[in-house]
């Protein structure tokens, strides 16, 4: 069964997200790039926009408008928010399955999307349908999904951070607190002043406080979680990274319960999580260019706040990597495959 | 009287505090350096080790075993901790004034000061006679001060953030969080392997969460403003700055209260600490080289959650300018003296 | 004479030029900013848009179409280039002095500057007015010049290195290369691609190697100094810095001579050029947020070569800070005053 | 044969260089740890020390006193220079391989490199042995070496660079100038004050320029090019990467030739050296973590100058890359087994 190749769209191949699932896709055995689309680009080789690429990715960027994706098996969706939306029903009714790395199908509750996304569904009836893909939450039904929803960066490292407390029911939910930074890839590769490097280089700073689109999803996934309404605080940061996302996460404790513990047994099967020994300190870069999650525990002076350090690689597990891991499960190859790329450290 | 200039002395000036203290004292109208020290580089220019001063500091390192600091009229140590103890009496008896910009005389209570800082106090009388130097709050005990202990970099920072909060009352004091972060110079100019360049760049992290030396002293101070024991937790972290602190503080409101209002009212006749127009996020680089501490109070989704955002640089307001600031307050002179450097944006 | 302050108009205030401009003007004693003009941002206060200079600029961007700038004692040019030529005349006839930061009147010979920055010249005959801004080649012309081209910040650095070899004639002059390295605020605040964080972040490249604007600029002047026409090879590179240019200079020398003789009697009585001992190598952080530019020369291996290391700050000596000191000339101030910032080093 | 794989060791495993290998080697088909080495760090897992190799890293760093390397095929030298000479006689003498990523063996010259190196050669005669490893220079000699010189980073991009026009003799040996610039791993994993990420970051400077270790290195190696003794100049500096060496190089032309032509047919048949089309600048980060040498040769404005740009990761094809290219040469692998890792771009 997977001798033969997927044939592969990826639908906005100029981003960060596009080119890193090109990374991925290069090496992965069972994938074929098939089609790699841009509006702007149409016609120039893939390799030479991205000259990483070169020897690997011999694609040429197609026009989306005459680019027939119906000969793929899959259909990824590397696009800003309210592209994927307008394409999907389309594809799904041809038996193209759909990944969407951007937020079209994040939210269940239509409303609220609508009102943080500024912009009205287009297909809010294809929402019930498609599948959250948090792997670790949701892999029995990503398997047969037809649509997945890729989780936001934040909320991949945040909600991994969280799941085993709420599943557990150990803190007190209605003042979780999530203190996030974020390395400059997941503004994406926009020309914008605020990302120049003479601006966003040794220079900190929060962004969003008063709210961030990623804290409703966030707020759907602790909820689900915790099955009761959570009261949820986020603040995201930027940090002069280009990589890597850090969480840290506080909440009250109101059981006594072996942190250390209920971490590495909710975790114990999971090849993407990676718990760390008692005392130790994730660094971003110990994920860098890979698919890990990594995550530490701990509980101050013995205290009643326990503090969760959650790191991510933005564009990985934040992004094409978990979509990667999402389309291994939906064919049924090892989850792993194509994703056993060794961090890069330093 | 400030057509005098002062004789200053400066123990320990090859480390980050100590050529910030020069880089200030350099353009200080009133200010003389007498001597700098330095047990390694002895007989040394001291523009020869920092090439940032050619021009401005014709001073040679002294041997501070050898070095007659009894012509000074104060003396300034930019040394490890330990060591002002041991030297801060006898000056005092001749009449030299002392700011200890190290941290052997923040902590009053002198068991907690030797179990952070893991050595026996030389000299634990002189403690409760230390100023603790953070002018906003104790303006006018520096004045008549001999010894000033100043504040730490994290702990300016965290303090200035809740201060307008807790003196007013308005928030639950036993669930005060600070997410501090903080650039490379805060760890000094040590050579460790972690804060090389090839490790400490493009990586975020925290540490310490365990327990930080800056715990105690901002509980202390916290504590000092609330009338009552707080219940605090601290997680700080490296990102990859040069200079600049940012804290990020979570309070629960307990009164409602004009939190704008609020914090301009408490800083409106402090030149060094900016409340920013609401809704603004402050920028570390926004302070980069200058004393200032900028802060914006936010309340997410006008819940019951305040967040207060503090940045300063953490060499100027965070050691040598708030150790300048307090010379000038000790000695008379306006307090802005020497500190009109225009932050550096970009 | 120096008691009435002199009323200054910034055209062009929200680049990385024109911040910095205000950021030496702001504690510059005999400047007044009268205008600040922005096309796009006309209405907000400057400080709005630089949070550093709260507290030290009150102006308000004015819109360049209305404003009233024959008031003005001098202006200052930190726009796009082509737009200087647009307005001088008016400004000159009216006996508004202008400095043009910009490459307008920088070219003597008009084709050469209408090949390269590829328009029609409005004035070409007040190019033949024009100072070129380099203090160190014409202190005596700017003194009473009209008008003022500011060098550019790669020929600020080339230049300084080159001259005393080339004054003296003891180079090949067919022969010389420059490679220069340049931080990122050079390609100043326009939001562009390839110069956001995560695309220069952690990157280094040459650009321009088949031609660069400031080679006719830097050859023009190259040219002056030998008295015959020189050859040169320019080769310019990004670098992760925000600010800071290093010029690594190679030629051959023709004739036996003391190298750092000949260079420390050329800049000896220049406040700006500080010319380091023998042997030393200068670092771009040695001059951050100054005016200083630092030289070393070398004779590797005791051969016929010579390599001569320039370092500035693109931003200051490079830009606005020459800009700033030619105004000083112009007007009878002491060449440093407002330009002693010690740099801030780290 | 290539089934059962190869029993590597590798002699001091905590350095950059060290991780590096193990990075590679850790998803290599063919490679299986058998020892790790550490003077400091016996008994510790290695994944301990760099969480980046957690799941990939089973070793615990060995005693280098009590260790067997006598079952290894191949031993790899990670070490400080003087420590491979000293015990690669016993290695080779039993039937052990050995490549040694420092620089004992580099130099065939001894008095030149005693000199250089500052000690004596413990092992004189194994040098001439010893093959220099550059495959697209020695691919023949390198398949039966049994101890391989793998060479320095600087000197790995700039014979790259120069080779073609030397074979070709195109260009006047006695002024070959390279300007290159290195990232900061290059300094390997000591703790060094000038190393750290306040000191080396935003900052840009030369470095021995009176004399660098690699410059006798890249001598022998071009005079060989060239069939006569070169005229080289070498100007080494920092710039605030992690990873990445660029290497500018300046010749003069004494034939007419088709440069690009000349580059492509060269390196046609190399899968780790790759020429980029005809006016392209390659950037360090277009090769981050893969084992590519990216090529341009341009010649400015037409004139008698051709300037060759050089990059490459200082880490893989200027240290562990290379070291493994040369095993797989060694062992009859597939030259790019283990090296099909995609450079991690943003």
């Amino acid at each position: 069964m997977q001798n033969k190749k997927l044939k592969i769209g990826i639908v906005g191949g100029t981003g960060y997200t596009g080119v890193e699932l090109l990374r991925l896709l290069a090496t992965h055995p069972y994938a074929e790039i098939t089609a790699v689309t841009s509006r702007g680009e149409s016609g120039m080789p893939v390799a030479d926009m991205f000259p990483s690429l070169r020897g690997y990715i011999k694609a040429v960027f197609s026009d989306p408008a005459t680019v027939d994706l119906s000969l793929c098996d899959i259909v990824f969706f590397a696009t800003p928010n309210g592209i994927a939306m307008q394409q999907t029903r389309d594809l799904l009714a041809i038996g193209v399955r759909v990944i969407d790395l951007a937020a079209d199908f994040r939210i269940q509750d239509i409303s609220t999307w609508e009102k943080w996304y500024g912009m009205s569904h287009a297909c809010p009836d294809l929402v019930g349908e498609a599948v959250y893909g948090l792997p670790e939450l949701n892999r029995d039904k990503i398997r047969t999904a037809q649509l997945v929803a890729n989780p936001g960066c934040y909320p991949t490292a945040v909600q991994l951070g969280f799941m085993p407390l709420l599943e557990a029911g150990v803190v007190d939910v209605k003042h979780l607190i999530a203190d996030a930074k974020s390395g400059l890839s997941g503004a994406g590769r926009k020309a914008e002043v605020h990302s120049l490097f003479a601006e966003a280089g040794d220079n900190f700073k929060a962004y969003g406080v008063s709210g961030h689109r990623h804290l409703p999803e966030i707020s759907q996934g602790l909820t689900s979680m915790a099955k009761s309404q959570v009261g949820f605080t986020f603040v995201p940061h930027l940090t002069p990274l280009i990589r890597g996302i850090h969480a840290t996460l506080y909440a009250t404790l109101t059981k006594d319960v072996d942190l250390q513990d209920l971490f590495e047994t909710r975790y114990s099967n999971e090849r993407f999580v990676d718990v760390l020994p008692k005392g130790l300190h994730p660094e971003t870069r110990s994920v860098r260019g890979s698919n890990q999650c990594r995550i530490a525990v701990h509980c101050p002076q013995g205290g009643d706040k326990v503090v969760v350090l959650s790191v991510i690689d933005n564009l990985v597990k934040g992004a094409a990597g978990q979509a990667v891991q999402n389309m291994n499960i939906m064919f049924g190859f090892a989850e792993n495959t194509g994703l056993e790329v060794v961090p890069l450290l330093p």
